[in-house]
């Protein structure tokens, strides 16, 4: 009979202590046996504002030992019939945003050859892209849950190609996403012309700005997303800059007016059912979350998006 | 005719100026003639994650400055008719948490002998227990407002019975409170397993969960507890983590998606005219707030709880 | 034909090179030609609590780098048919109350004489006595927005009548404004007596306190004040305080329980169509914003003020 | 026989706790039997740079709850055989630098009636001007050691003769002070010509730059002192920017390559034995000194300017 | 033939990935063929003032990542010939300070009967007494080279025999440790009586206080401690509160005027070929660490322990 | 007769207002007529460990509006006879490493070639291969002073040839500088064997490892390498992180034990004379440099590097 990997708990040592591994899990060094992979991106190089996201899956993987297994809101257990480990972080070129990203698919493609679910901490927006091309790969076009406060559709960023602002364009080009299933919500602030949203909508993007959600219970947006994707398989990208600044401050590219804490939840939790695939959290900029509360916040989040995942029960 | 006790004025003495008492109300060495006794507690050592509350009572103060003694949403003026002073820190033994514990206990019944109020700065949640035990020996058991992001009723942790998170189980088992009478609000976050909260449920415990009152107006519950309660005698309990850490970044167990203060506002002002018999605020750690704003919180909401004394008056 | 001013784009110089001028505006040495001058009041001797915002011009510019020139949220695109330029700092004199509000004044006096609607960044909120006294010798006594925290109409502080708590007051005796014109937004905390709020009441002042509008939409009362003024010149004062200090830490007199950014654009996004004359984004005290993100939201919302000018159209 | 004032313990009562005095000596409502005079003066608004000195004493006093009443390196015991006290703030108006300036001479006034020695807090360096007007008044022209960064002889700062800059040409030019009886170390950094030095060495003061004393021990320019002056009655007032901004980083005009704090230690040691009639310790500016650790400096040199007044012992 | 463990190289995966072991080693789950343990003692409620130092081992580890395996000063290469790893976190029990002091003097006795030398990571310095009393179980009373800002001779605090003040009074008194090989080096600050630390001189400790050692090579210094204790076994106890603040800030009870690292550096390179049995690197308070400097510098001091442990090379 | 460029004076416009230039320069658009130009290279792709030093030049500018022109250690008055400006920042790509130390090349070619000497701000060390590139086609190879923590004489970091840590032996083999006139100065720490250090002795140059120079004077090494380079064609490459993290926090890669203020100064001024043909100030990193010292600390450097420039007089 499986064994499952549990998260050492509170009480058997001390919080401040043990592994830096998501949540105290076991460090796996093999993916045999894994139905779900942790796993840090630790990235910075493709952000055009503040850097500090090389940092993120450490801090993130030291605030969540705060994390208990059990979700009270919602009954969920993730640990009780999936094998989940903390496979550390993918060996990236810190000094080329090229051949990172190439690393990026190439580990994926292992990764997925297992069968094994992903759940990523970046590092900057820029290792969804080859991300998805792995998923693509593997599953077809997928379903796509995108969470953020950018659209990140621009063509190009200084002439590149490939940054953290162009990712969905590029993923759209390459047919690596579903158009009409997939949902950008959070996004708002500033731009260049009505177009660096609306162009997306003409591919079939579902948008949903931030001001459509401001004091609204995010319930019925997930109820929707899920119906409407059905049991296509479903890629959930959460950059922590949907959250509003005075919930997630360290982050690189902030803008004023985004979601609460409650709204991520309450999406997430609509969310349940799905035929999750993989997931990431971005954007976690420790150099300015000097309280750790926005890398606290993204765990947090990466446990919820766990609760959610085929086969997880509630008790 | 008895001279109230008045802060100093901001146009007397500039603000950043004057004693470090609470609100710069007069430092008494006596509780002879006092209504209520403002306190601190500065203590840490029941804590389990980060520490630093022992200088939540010296940082509270110093934010309290900002305060004017009239309150602009209600009207209340407690300095009209009540006796308030600050008495000062308990003298506990930093390093024993179980002499800790007797010290309060012991100076608390030397204050409900006088009957006086107190209110009290914390400090880890771990202080409550022995407010409690003082209280209930004074008044019987007690009703209980008690917020906080945790529930507080583990039996034990690393084999203590006595510590920040068992306090509300050691209540409930020595009949210092009243179950039924006891409400928990916004409880949040991981545990594990439901009957972290629903065991407390069974004992007659009210909980009112944060999910359950996301970007809800708190006037409501406020006018049932005071309704539940009638005249017996209530104390409150107020963590300063039930907050969102948006809101109260500077503690030491902080749970997302928490209350917002508008909320612990609207909560606060339903509860006046309760039959109120002390009340504390704790776990607001210091190190953990550079820009001071959760001792600012916290020192509002003991202001908050002293306009809702009885005898308070609104003008 | 005009050539518009045109912020530096991100994708020419990386947002963290440029002028460190509001949205990497040009700087102007004159104001010939202009319609909008952004301006810096940099000063902090008129504040009575934290001191900090003679820093506040220089860190809100820095933040405003991350603004593109065209608002998502309602398409306006005030850069392409107003001229804008940041015209610098006024030299005020660091050691003199007095004499830097004579400074204001005058300096005002020169920008108005050329038809320029001025958009200051403080500085404390002191510099708008000065500023009003300029608008009515131009406009006649103007219709005021004033979000803000504190009502700022005492008589005097330590004896001094013109000070960052008085502005208001003397605005009012002065009649450099239209009292049934007048609204504050936000104002709460503790005072001394109701007066505090009433009289002003009584001078025809309208008033939204922040507990009457949390959890609200803020639409409502931008379109009644819409309405309610008319054609009438309009200045409208921001105080960064008027938030909630979760969303703005950096200011010098925080009070909980304040607005949110959401409603802070629902608000400005509802005055769009007035007669604005004017505006001042005040209070912004780096040393305590180390997130910079109190800064960032000041530059957000200046930019929200120039999207609603007359003249600015949308696409 | 006299009780001579002793700071708390810290063995009677948690440093975190007790009165937020210099030191946790008693406050003192009057100078009745007071030999020596510890007090604030919370003042910023003569500053050219950085702000925030008006937080100094509150947060001098805060750190100096560490200090014990013994010099361990010399023996001193200032409160074996000296009445000590904290008389508190002087209540400056923050509005106005000239109102504070006479404030601060006529309090100072008041204390030297009393042949009690003043020790003062700060607030920027603007305050020694009106000390040592009070100073001359009551003793003459006064020797001086003036431990600083710069040597604060300008002629006047935006058209203002009384500023944090000017206090020492005014203090030559009043015959406050004997110029060859005043000794300027630590100055350093940039200019505007020689003379901005030279000048003063022409009235006779004795400089003794930064570059002349890195890596030295002072002991020795203390004894050149010492015995300079004699038993002319000195006043000693130290800016706590005459340390490299590496130990005292909370300041509001840092020069770097300054002194170190065993230099600070040998200069005061060496002093021992003057007729000092006063002392401050000014330019600390918490909101730039998050570790607190400045303050604690400051604490400290007070302490040990303590130990070197007439009177007392070592043992 | 052994394989030695080696670090983690920064070319083989990028500094900010791999394990939070110190140095990034291997993590021991057993003692098993180890030469030296490094390990933690998360701990903080043994001490006075700031609290903070249960954070200590880890923050050191995260800091550690940036040490390479050389040591380009004195060519010692300790992974070339012994084999160290991390082996976690002592189970302490966060609530009680008996309880943990019980917990560490078992679990040393366990490490040193397989001749294991262990190096810790605190954790406050009351983990220091239970360290010794295994120390001299094991090999009789041992020299000591305690380099410290205060010489924790304390008879009690808070009536309480055993917390961070009071070690090396225990272990003289218990006879841990050999008197006149005792060298204590680095005191200084304030005290109560010259007994503080002249009783202990009584004992036959060598003290060495900052005052002495101010602006000196230390290097004389550690020749003569180790031609003093020649080969008889040596216990390092190393407070990184010796150290000025101004190199190491975020500790719990700073003392100005301390030692600089290049004196600390001196001082570890001259103990060269002493019989060292084990060592500490006690009080690094991360809270109070915002830049990470403090426990980086801890990192260092651990590995230039390591690198004058007896067996090491230098190539 | 030229009009030389002078900084703004601090008395004619507050030191917070004021152009982002450095020291208030005015800003050039072209090179025509400049001596010397001040430029900012914003990037941090190259950097191995900490990020962020793309906001270095941002920040040294800041800070430096505390300097003023003249220099009273030595007299130098940089600006009474060269034409200096601050032409802004290399409008580098900051997703491509490679791209951008191509257009620095390109940058540094085009000043060359107006015989203008640049001063650069950074930026992390790769940006220095770049420059030398163009100093060697433009000079031959050139003398170097670097002065630094680190040789960064590494072959590859993860089989990139150009990065922030192989800088100088890309120059060594390119023969951009002359070895035996090639001197590092300060450099220390930990590596992975002897030859980190001495592989570059054996090709010429000449190290001063930190641990010789501690305590030390440095005027007699400046005087030496003065005479030793005599009027060859020089370039100083300053690395921050020379200095010890005490006076230089704000950095990536900090290595304790280093370099004082003071030593920096003496060792600049003693270089005066020398035939300087450009310098930079790197690995300045302002998201760990709260205080803004190590920034300031840059700025003061630089300011150095200006005052000994050939043609510099002093007065």
């Amino acid at each position: 009979m499986t064994q499952y990997n549990q998260p050492i708990g509170g009480n058997d040592l001390a919080r401040f202590s043990g592994p830096n591994t998501f949540m105290r899990l076991p460090q796996a060094s093999s993916l045999e046996g894994l139905d779900v992979a942790v796993l840090g991106v630790p990235m910075d190089i493709g952000t055009s504002w503040r850097s500090g996201t090389r940092f993120g899956p450490k801090q993130i993987r030291s605030e969540s030992a705060m994390i208990r297994p059990y979700n009270m809101a919602n009954g969920s257990a993730p640990f009780d019939n999936l094998q989940i480990a903390d496979i550390g972080d993918l060996a990236i070129n810190t000094f080329s945003l090229a051949d990172s990203l190439r690393i990026i698919k190439d580990s994926y493609d292992g990764i997925l050859a297992q069968d094994v679910i992903p759940m990523a901490m970046g590092g900057d927006h820029s290792i969804t892209l080859p991300i998805l091309r792995a998923m693509a790969a593997k599953h077809g076009p997928v379903a796509l849950v995108h969470v953020d406060a950018h659209a990140d559709v621009n063509d190009e960023m200084f002439g590149e190609k490939e940054t953290h602002g162009t990712v969905f364009r590029r993923a759209y080009e390459e047919r690596l996403i579903v158009p009409d299933k997939t949902f950008q919500i959070g996004i708002r602030g500033s731009g260049y012309a009505a177009s660096d949203f609306t162009e997306a909508q003409g591919w079939g993007f579902r948008q949903y700005p931030a001001w459509e959600l401001w004091q609204q219970n995010l319930t019925e947006i997930g109820s929707l997303i899920r119906k409407t994707v059905e049991d296509h398989p479903v890629y959930i990208t959460y950059d922590i800059d949907s959250l509003d600044p005075a919930y997630a401050p360290g982050t690189g590219t902030p803008e004023i007016a985004g979601l609460t804490t409650p709204q991520a939840l309450q999406l997430i939790h609509a969310l349940a059912g799905m035929n999750v695939v993989g997931g990431d959290l971005v954007e976690v900029s420790p150099p300015y979350d000097p309280s750790g509360n926005t890398a606290l916040t993204a765990a947090n989040l990466l446990f919820e998006m766990l609760c959610i995942l085929p086969g997880v029960t509630s008790r």
